[in-house]
């Protein structure tokens, strides 16, 4: 184990009705004027929107809107944001949703009180010395952002998609988090935030740091409880127990508490994010046509985790089996479990045509340069190869 | 799962070399006169209490000490802190040690800006307004102070032994965590704090809340990887890999991580409290009498966590067995752990006499009323009993 800072200050209001008590969280937080931050008008068709403004009315607290975030945020979402917030005069962001206005509304805090381009950021031109204070009521359960200091935005006019990590400044104060407002989700939603917080174990789990038994448990532990609600949602979608937990899951997912003294990989989102930012595609059904490529190109070049993973997460019988067999049924099991949530792990039929893969690595190249991740450390080429298993799924 | 709010806003600076950064760490949260409160002389002879006077002196923070804090710290040592924290007027606190100068210390941080009796905090008769902030160098695994807003302090006036919990105003800022600093721990110690952070999940784990099932799913596998770190350190007590598990569980423990959403029960800890409040006996050493006449007496009653916790975490293969065939068999299986680490189940060998069960049931019923705990509510007649099967061990 490598020696780690583990920070998550974040205040987790979890369970029924608790998006009532969002004016009394603000209120306590010291919102004077705040900006509500969301995407699609589905949270006011559902009658959220003026449950929230009505809680912070409630407690004297002004507020104003700015809905329209796109499901991969973009930088105009951004500046759009930053704008508002400072004509507004507000102090305090709450994003109602997911990853999107979660994520779009840090870029707006570090944006709203930086003389300069919020973009410096991302491109790694700048570091943030402050930020606007940020709450969450949290309805889709996927990007771990409300309790991550991370913010990944899209920049359509570069192509790029770019994740910042800045713990000790992106975190929210406090997130809501009622898993009765995902009864709602469209499945597919469900699904694409499943395979998406399972992810963000992943990135985790698979690497090369020796003696981390403790992390690797828990993640395992987490991970197949993931697994196990998800297809109990599948069938019962107000399954209360079963949306708590995916809900809970995928904070844990994504606060640290399972990447504690551990490198960390994150290739398989890279390389994502490139078809993401190319191709209309979400996030999660990305990743799941992603994944399984990149563990079958590991497998022979670094099992020990690979099999770990399919004995102690996909549940393989290891009895009178090879290690490349164990992992070979791993990684069936879980594009069976991909399958089972409706979910392709074909790259061509997932972008619905034959995908440009020399424009994703070159672009990824741009991005990242010659390596990407450290489980095995992948060359351009390794990235091409990886996209091109993709293709069939 | 019940509603429930997680607020853990600790930093925790965990791995080797790390008390180096401690007077970093207190120049970022704002420290300008700091009091260090610990336990024993040991820290002074092994060097570490210099260590650390260097690294606050390099950062130009004033300093005093407050040492001879007890193991099971006593009123006595928070009124002494208090005035010595007022006529220093020093305005933060650093524990140095486990459980015993952290809980010392959450006392005078609350006494110290409180114009009445800091006791009231203990008795009920009052709720803290305000708290000196409180850091940490930990160099004992167990109590989980370190990251908990709970404090417990003896009254050997009353001889009572009173756990407070203000989650959002006793939490340590930071906590630096050095699992090197735990090698040289005497044997009976590090066991004590295994079979102590280890109880505060099972005060967790056993609940009647239904459909808890990720919780569960990973208190089981932290309390699964503390008894085999455990059994490693009696053979290796420089083991870094397992004396940093072992650290980081006993924070995770009682951080309310693996109590979220569930009732909690802390029957087997206040029955403990009243054998260490008269005899003088180790916490850990008495939790390891307590635990398995209190599992003895739930089995019946109550034994559907029972049976689980002797399947999945003690290992016991259920083939062809009755129920309460498999739980006794989690019983012995979890007394043999107990007696792996050189301890005693028994209660007339732990306090070295014939133990005065009347006298301590009396100060229970004084102290906790009538009822204790809510996975079995015990009666004090059921109290009697549990010390009475704890006798013989």
């Amino acid at each position: 184990m490598e020696n780690f800072r583990f920070y998550s200050p974040t205040e987790f209001i979890f369970g029924r009705d608790t998006q009532k008590d969002c004016g009394k969280a603000l209120k306590r937080y010291g919102a004077a004027k705040v900006m509500i931050v969301y995407g699609s008008d589905r949270i006011k068709a559902s009658g959220l929107l003026k449950e929230i403004e009505d809680s912070i009315a409630a407690e004297g607290i002004e507020f104003c809107e700015y809905g329209g975030i796109k499901p991969n945020p973009t930088a105009e979402n951004v500046y759009g944001g930053i704008a508002r917030a400072v004509s507004e005069g507000v102090n305090f962001l709450l994003a109602v949703g997911g990853g999107s206005p979660i994520d779009a509304a840090k870029g707006i805090a570090m944006g709203a009180v930086y003389s300069g381009d919020f973009w410096d950021f991302y491109c790694g031109k700048a570091t943030p010395a402050a930020a606007l204070p940020v709450g969450v009521v949290l309805t889709i359960p996927a990007a771990g952002s409300e309790g991550s200091g991370n913010s990944v935005i899209t920049n359509e006019k570069t192509h790029q998609k770019i994740s910042v990590r800045y713990p000790f400044m992106l975190r929210p104060l406090f997130a809501i988090m009622n898993p009765e407002l995902t009864y709602s989700l469209p499945w597919f939603q469900t699904a694409c935030g499943i395979v998406d917080m399972m992810a963000h174990i992943f990135e985790r789990y698979f690497s090369n740091t020796p003696q981390t038994q403790l992390v690797d448990a828990y993640s395992e532990a987490i991970m197949r409880d993931i697994a196990d609600q998800a297809l109990t949602l599948k069938l019962d979608g107000e399954n209360y127990a079963a949306r708590a937990d995916i809900m809970w899951a995928g904070t844990l997912a994504h606060n640290g508490l399972c990447g504690v003294g551990k490198e960390e990989d994150w290739a398989s989102h890279r390389l994502e994010h490139e078809i993401s930012a190319f191709y209309d595609v979400a996030h999660g059904a990305g990743l799941a046509v992603i994944i399984p490529a990149w563990m079958k190109l590991c497998a022979e070049r670094n099992p020990d985790k690979l099999w770990r993973f399919a004995i102690n997460v996909m549940s393989v019988n290891p009895a009178g089996k090879e290690t490349m067999e164990i992992i070979d049924e791993g990684i069936s099991e879980l594009k069976n479990f991909y399958h089972d949530l409706g979910l392709t792990t074909s790259l061509r039929e997932l972008v619905g045509k034959e995908p440009d893969i020399d424009m994703m690595v070159e672009s990824l190249h741009r991005n990242m340069g010659d390596t990407l991740g450290c489980y095995v450390p992948l060359s351009m080429d390794d990235c091409r190869e990886i996209y091109k298993i993709a293709l069939e799924g």
